[in-house]
């Protein structure tokens, strides 16, 4: 609705309104307006935005449209809204860049600027570090609280946040953190250090986004400090960017236990080739580990010359053990990964798969009983060697997939990618193993 | 560490220095804690909490503590405990406890916070109603910063947050949002209502839970206001509880595309038949439409009877099919998941699937042929006939995994449901059918 306003007043040249619109509109939602034009005219209409808006609507436009925009403005434009920017978006946007804008902005700045710049650039992807900004308000723990406010009043503007503020000694050590709900609701002729929390939660640089998430999630924080080695205060991380971290581990999850190399680029962005290179070789490892599943068939050949009904039923069993494995790895992996289950449940997981998958697969044998001995008419001895290899199929998958996820988990695996390959290799194969057994036994052939 | 000590200050029952650790540690991690105590060494240890943080060490304790101990206080300090909760734990409490406690509680209440929460218990589950809580801070429009700022330090105490302030009209309908960020820094001869932001982002009781977290991830939110259908404000959500909506949203997804009926309990607190449950239904399904592949085996068992070899391949055609329409619909529904695919993209999608499949299809099947005819050994007709329906097979797969998942959103469908069942079935018949239908053309028989 806004764009269509806003292109009939493009077409009638008039900029005046659509400052007007800009001030009402919430920087997100400019910044998708703005993604729908060329370049040209989203430099046109960026022009437009109120001063205090234009960095963050910056910040939200697509990667295309901030390397084009960077393209076309001067190197004094360039760097006025890159100095807007906090330095975690500055850091995200200079790694988004190609060579040639982030020579110019380099060149561009303070030797120190150059510095922090090439410190954060330099934070191993995924850690705490790259993560961080350095947009926060610190205090001294001898400050009268009217003076820490005053303080705040002053440099507040600037931070990403001032709900939690962080007290450091002249060493830049983190000492202890209070929030401005605490500053607001205490008396005031007290001292910061009277209602500063001390040993307050930190993570380090090197610190994985993954422990920083977790740790956000236990406490409800709203933000977290990073220290460096010697406990200096470096950074802090505020909620909303660990809400994208929640997702991007999740994706990556999902994308293990589809058996994909995981990416965090969205599809639509994604090249034939990359994508083909994520799935090819966790396809060939399948297929190739799922010739075991032939040379069990060879083996048994001469049994299914002389029943090749059997054959009949070999993909219904193994996509019934597939579909129980997944089941239970699924739930076992989702636990471990929130948080819920340890190594030290394995007994309880084992016992209680055990007992689960006793019930599912004796109901679902009595079933493939019924239908292939009633309605489709084969003999009770087929109908019987079905009908047990489902049983046993179930259980297998049950435990097989319940286990081996924590057992990787203690291993130091990534737990997600045990779904796909190793447990349906490992069951197919057993299911195979025991339906020409069982057919062999029953039917004596 | 500290669980060692407080056993030890147990054995002396030296309950001063308990107390002492408590004022340090986080709620948190004294629910922790408290959680490896049986209820009456909880309870005592419960009492020993310093005041202010009774209530969210409360909140924080499992299930089973808080019935415990709910089950052992006296009525009037069950309503004392109660009482301190914010209104959205209180209702998660009233919604775990057994009957007997709940009605001590309601008979304990008084009218109006009874009529209350009978309101807040008939939300839907997962809507925003059933999320919100109503400690938040109203002021008026008309007010000045220092008045409003004179509020928030009377009432904010009790507030669960502070840091975004609704103005509300006579009829407590919803005007703006101020942040206590913009008031601490507005001048402070400066009104409400000249930096109050009109037109708030605000969400309906009944919207649902994920609409919810979606609103938040969009615009970086700490909380949102929730009105009702006159758009009166009823209560507010905090982003700590939609951290926790992010999870088990994503909980149900991993999930559905196992087959399972989702469930937000933990695995290890769930009984034996309501697993059993969450699992048959699929795989009874799954299992029985996996019988159409055995109407098509059955269809060519004449040609099976004549080259069992065929069947030697089988199991691999079949869950290299799997895994590839696997791969296919995992990334288009978690693309959807999170907004970056819509059904306008279908056309792209496909596009992009068909050249991704026939890269990775022709490189499996070479591989295939490879392996099959040379290492071993069976006749360059069967390598062919295996190595032709891999390729047809991969591009199926993808085909059917990418597509399906779009067409479902667009039948308002769980695209999460599509993965597991109908994507397997459809591309498992496929395969059969053009397997034989090469095996028949190229061997003749």
């Amino acid at each position: 609705m806004n764009l269509d306003r806003i292109n009939k007043l493009l077409d009638k040249k008039d900029y005046t309104k659509i400052r007007d619109i800009f001030k009402e509109v919430d920087e997100v939602d400019i910044a998708d307006i703005l993604d729908e034009y060329d370049a040209k005219t989203t430099l046109l209409l960026f022009r437009l935005l109120p001063k205090e808006k234009a960095a963050d609507v910056f910040a939200y436009l697509s990667v295309e449209q901030k390397t084009q925009i960077s393209m076309l403005v001067s190197d004094s434009e360039l760097v006025a809204i890159i100095d807007d920017l906090f330095f975690d978006d500055k850091i995200d946007y200079l790694e988004e860049m190609p060579a040639s804008v982030v020579k110019r902005i380099l060149k561009n700045a303070s030797e120190n600027e150059r510095r922090l710049i090439n410190q954060f650039l330099n934070y191993p992807e995924n850690s705490a570090g790259s993560l961080m900004t350095i947009e926060f308000v610190d205090l001294k723990k001898e400050m009268m609280i009217s003076a820490a406010m005053e303080k705040i009043r002053r440099i507040g503007l600037d931070r990403e946040t001032i709900y939690t503020c962080y007290i450091i000694d002249s060493k830049r050590r983190l000492e202890g953190t209070v929030s401005l709900r605490e500053l607001v609701l205490a008396p005031k002729d007290s001292r910061v250090d009277d209602i500063m929390r001390q040993d307050p939660i930190a993570v380090h640089t090197h610190d994985d986004q993954e422990f920083v998430a977790d740790i956000f999630k236990r406490y409800d924080l709203l933000a977290v400090p990073v220290v460096d080695q010697e406990n200096r205060l470096v950074g802090i991380i505020t909620v909303d960017d660990i809400i994208d971290v929640i997702d991007d581990e999740n994706t990556e999850d999902f994308h293990k236990m589809a058996a994909l190399q995981p990416t965090q680029e969205e599809y639509l962005e994604l090249g034939v080739i990359s994508l083909a290179k994520k799935r090819i070789a966790w396809l060939l490892i399948l297929m190739i580990s799922a010739a075991f599943t032939g040379f069990i068939i060879q083996k048994y050949e001469r049994a299914l010359e002389s029943v090749v009904a059997l054959t009949v039923f070999i993909p219904m069993l193994m996509s019934t053990g597939g579909n129980a494995g997944s089941q239970a790895s699924t739930l076992i992996i989702r636990g471990i990964a929130l948080g819920e289950i340890e190594f030290k449940n394995t007994k309880a997981i084992l016992w209680k798969e055990l007992r689960v998958s006793l019930i599912v697969g004796v109901g679902l044998a009595i079933i493939n009983f019924l239908r292939i001995y009633y309605l489709e008419g084969y003999t009770s001895n087929i109908a019987l060697t079905v009908s047990l290899t489902t049983l046993a199929t179930v259980v297998t998958a049950k435990i097989i997939g319940s286990v081996l996820p924590v057992l990787a988990k203690l291993a130091k695996v990534d737990p997600a990618i045990m779904a796909a390959p190793l447990i349906t290799t490992i069951v197919d194969t057993l299911t195979l193993i025991v339906y020409f057994q069982l057919a062999t036994k029953i039917m004596g052939i």
